[in-house]
């Protein structure tokens, strides 16, 4: 694994990670330079390969020496504990433990005064770097004040150009929903989400319209937007079946809503997934498993988050600071709501 | 608040503490010593007070100095993030923020092993004390080893005679559904809960059956035991459907049950709560918000387990290390599931 303080005895070379990676010697630059884009996974393994060899880029800074390392890293979670933000915590704490890094934990409550508060006393405590665990995915302001080592957002990006960031890739979990639809032979889809103000629908919607565009559709009825929901996606589908608007699918923007969803068409003897397929968004345990029939979702892959996040800070607190927001990949998980056939 | 190392300039009286805290001083003594019963909202009364004036009990240890207070507390949590480790240590960071004292964080992942391993690794990193949140309301073989610091067991309380243990009390809550239904006029009683192997469920029927003794009454059906799933109370709702024996109130071990037994119901046509009445276990909001109807159920009172046993853990570092299990009660939180009329 990778470690804080990594130092070869001698100088490895960039060839020597690029042929371990099995990448050019050009990809490894970009990588570690950060200048020029690199997929995520094809970043990571170069920068696995760099750590299993003790490589360290020309430009890197010397490791930070002010406060001495003391092999604690702060974290700061934003508001409690969301749904959303165990898994990235969870992610995190598996890589630190491994790495045998303490982690210290504070509850921001989403409040910027309280993060500032904890930052410094974190700093205080002479931790090697910061963590910022968001409640969800959506971008946000930095941290106040200038702080004196390194900090990462996981989940909620950081706002500001130079910090790192790690997020899911929302957009594309929405496309290859809306691409599972239409290659299952749907045609007529509609759109329901929570509140119209809140990112994560605004994504969803425009990947999904962007998807149908590609093969000259669009969505059959206007988007709804209301709440996260299950009596909202009870409502909202009650309003398409009262529409009179034919449709064959409905893309929900949480499994929550597709929970709800899922129930109003089956009080109304509309099958699923015969006769209309449903998606949801999260992959939620509890709902897509109890829900008639299990449903189709997308996972935000928040454990990879976490884990990315968490090596992102053991990186830059080794020099490797390249900024920018690294986008983990969603996963489509099909189940009964969607099935063919 | 109370402080690890609060020491007043002179010595206060145990009289004092006691009329600050609206109790004799027989009261007092009691509370501090360990020795005999004392309700946990008196003993937490007067413990406050204690620490408001600065009072020392004469047979309090003095504050650890082997180690050198950090101001840190470690946290191992029993196994990942669950459901209800959650609200547990979400109350336990509140407290731990509010007195500056740092928190850090790993994952024992109910390995003993493991758990070990990082109870050395905190103890090297010089905390004052150690908190165990356990994954559920069940008791647990104490960390294994012999720790020079002060231990406290959160939700899963430690079979250990002599260490201290914080958790909710199941049995209370159990009765408190039970009483609630007899009081609002229900006679016919049924259970359906969890495997039987686990204690929350021996725990709940045990404190089920004896409200009903209390009143001349016995279930109606044999307890029905499975898993703690929506779709293992729609099969034993229908069993029990099925099993003609009349009935007009169904005790579930958990909401997650109680949303499944609300659903067959339902789509049998029995009426809730005018023909059967439902209650559930845990208040888990989007289980019980999303039941039709909306669910009665008992809240464990996770956050306040939390709460009580970072305070107990910071008293112990500061000498009072009283053994024993800790009791928070559950409340009742009536719904539309239970409603008369």
């Amino acid at each position: 694994m990778d470690s804080i303080d990594a130092d070869g005895p001698r100088r490895v070379t960039a060839a020597e990670v690029a042929a371990l990676a099995g990448v050019s010697v050009g990809t490894v630059s970009k990588a570690l330079s950060g200048r020029g884009a690199v997929r995520h996974d094809t970043r990571s393994r170069i920068l696995d390969a760099a750590a299993e060899l003790g490589y360290r880029a020309p430009h890197a800074e010397p490791i930070r020496t002010g406060y001495g390392s003391t092999g604690a890293l702060g974290v700061i979670i934003e508001d409690h504990f969301g749904r959303l933000t165990v898994p990235v915590l969870q992610g995190a704490i598996e890589v630190l433990d491994e790495l045998d890094l303490a982690l210290l934990l504070v509850d921001g409550r989403g409040d910027a005064i309280r993060e500032q508060h904890f930052a410094d006393a974190l700093v205080r405590r002479a931790v090697d770097g910061i963590l910022v665990v968001g409640a969800g995915v959506y971008p946000r302001e930095p941290i106040r004040g200038d702080l004196p080592l390194p900090v990462v957002y996981a989940l909620s990006a950081s706002t500001r150009e130079g910090d790192q960031s790690v997020t899911t890739d929302d957009a594309s979990g929405a496309r290859i929903a809306a691409r599972h639809l239409v290659a299952t032979g749907r045609r007529r889809l509609t759109f329901i989400s929570g509140p119209q103000r809140d990112a994560a629908s605004m994504v969803r919607l425009a990947s999904t319209r962007a998807v149908l565009a590609e093969h000259g559709l669009d969505l059959v009825h206007d988007p709804l937007f209301g709440h996260w929901t299950e009596a909202w996606g009870r409502q909202a589908a009650l309003q398409l079946l009262h529409s009179n608007v034919e449709f064959d699918a409905v893309v929900c923007g949480s499994d929550q809503i597709a929970r709800g969803v899922l129930e109003a068409l089956r009080e109304n003897d509309v099958a699923v997934p015969s006769r209309v397929a449903v998606t949801g968004f999260d992959n939620w345990d509890v709902m897509v498993e109890a829900s008639r029939p299990p449903l189709t979702t997308v996972d935000m892959s928040l454990t990879d988050v976490g884990r990315l996040a968490a090596r992102t800070l053991v990186r830059a607190v080794a020099g490797d600071r390249t900024p920018g927001i690294q986008l983990v990949d969603c996963q489509l998980v099909p189940r009964e709501s969607t099935a063919v056939g």
